[in-house]
């Protein structure tokens, strides 16, 4: 881990509570923010894909941002989704985040068009950068090519990585392959790499990774918690184990109607099942399944 | 054509001509788009694929569409593209289209996240236009699964039209795909149905469709003007395959460095070359190989 590379540990790509008009409900996601720090995220990672990130306007999220920092929460240890398909746009939120103090942002490529090159990857983030021009910029590269399609490749990543060695600081991997996220933590060893996932929390840890931006550090942040601050014990693998039981429950499901099912159900407020479309909640049989399953950790 | 239906005819995704900067050359814009409606053009969706219209950040889009109406173009030959990753997003630029008066808005629907349901989509759309809240609105369908991935099943096509008759009227089919544009045209006869290809305008027009939307309208919409004018004629089989001759030549290539370098070679006005990433120019020896075929029409 390179000095430059503040953000670490057990990342919640925070879920967005919504009113019943499906505007955001901004009081009861800072407070939501302010507990999963609370139960042992050490940094957040707002409007990420599980935040439904891209299903908020850029308006809504610059003024969500400032409303969270307002409220008290340290700026640095935020990672907040940036990622959009115009150039202006990602710039405007990026530089907003960097001004304010974020310590990280999270950027997802252009992801509109299909089949474009690395080259036209590598000049979309590079042109993010330049048009931000501000040295307190950290970025980490989202490689989610199962939603997004557009990744970014080694080839682009280690460009990035020569171009603006102190901007681009590491990497969310939500490949779900093991095999790239290993490739990369080879590749780049200085790198701030964390998981997309939970499950290879300790095996990225072990290969010198920094951490996870999971979508289950929304409901069993603790747990996670446990597993980062004891990755060396003895007992690390069985504290693995313990945390992948929670993905196993709701691996049948879409994750984010899941999340926001349990978040209901925990918290006896069933706005927390709003969701945005296209998005749309499980149904009545999946509820039921999931819920004779699911124990709060 | 139902009484809804005023736009029709061939319609181009107009080309957005960009400074070194990167920035929109909206002089040039305008008098592309000027020349356009001169040169043939019934109609012009701005902001549409070929437009590079997710590329262009939203502020961007609504200070192009005051600017274009101020220059004298009719709004109601006018079909931007609206639609965005958010519905927030999607709803301000389509309610500001409809204010203005555009004949219509290209809505795509939410494109980020994969897999989602026909119900999703169809909740999606009619949340924005319910946002939009405004009995002006003209909603054409954007069906690009190619690149968008996400696109419109008949079923879901089928209730908005019955939720939104004089709102939801028409589609642009960019499927590539005749079989799913036919099924289109068979199953709703009064819909305004635009070809997302100029290769099935004749087609489309037999079976009742209304036009085209077109990537080739950029660069020959003189000659795709006189086939919608003239398809009921004797030698419209003729006219169409003089239209194909050219989607011929351009086909290896990818379409829209492709045609801004017809542009930059018609004109003699290198920016017209100039991409926002994630897209790039043509290689030097691509550009050759077209430039050897193209023949202004």
């Amino acid at each position: 881990m390179t000095t430059t590379n503040q953000l670490h540990g057990v990342l919640a790509p925070v879920l967005t509570p919504m009113n019943d008009d499906l505007s955001v409900d901004v009081p009861k996601w800072i407070a939501f923010c302010k507990q999963l720090l609370a139960d042992g995220c050490t940094g957040l990672a707002p409007f990420g894909t599980t935040s439904e990130g891209n299903s908020l306007g850029i308006d809504e999220r610059i003024d969500m941002l400032a409303q969270l920092i307002d409220a008290g929460v340290p700026a640095a240890c935020l990672m907040p989704g940036v990622g959009m398909c115009a150039i202006p746009d990602t710039a405007r939120l990026a530089h907003q985040a960097a001004r304010i103090g974020c310590g990280g942002v999270l950027m997802l490529p252009p992801f509109y068009y299909k089949g474009v090159s690395d080259e036209g990857t590598f000049r979309a983030i590079a042109e993010v950068i330049e048009r931000v021009g501000d040295s307190r910029l950290r970025v980490y590269l989202y490689h989610i090519p199962p939603i997004a399609v557009i990744g970014f490749s080694l080839a682009t990543i280690e460009r990035l990585i020569k171009a603006y060695p102190t901007t681009v600081v590491g990497i969310k991997d939500s490949s779900g392959d093991w095999n790239n996220l290993r490739s990369i933590l080879e590749a780049f060893p200085d790198f701030g790499t964390f998981a997309g996932s939970e499950k290879f929390l300790l095996s990225t840890l072990r290969m010198g990774g920094v951490g996870t931006i999971s979508a289950m550090a929304n409901v069993i942040p603790g747990i996670l918690r446990h597993l980062y601050d004891h990755w060396l014990a003895e007992n690390a693998d069985q504290l693995q184990e313990r945390a992948n039981v929670h993905r196993e429950i709701t691996r049948d499901y879409a994750p984010i109607p899941a999340l926001k099912q349990i978040m209901a159900t925990r918290t006896g407020d069933p706005t927390w099942l709003n969701l945005r479309p296209p998005l749309s909640n499980l149904t009545q049989g999946q509820v039921t399944q999931l819920l004779a399953k699911w124990v709060d950790g």
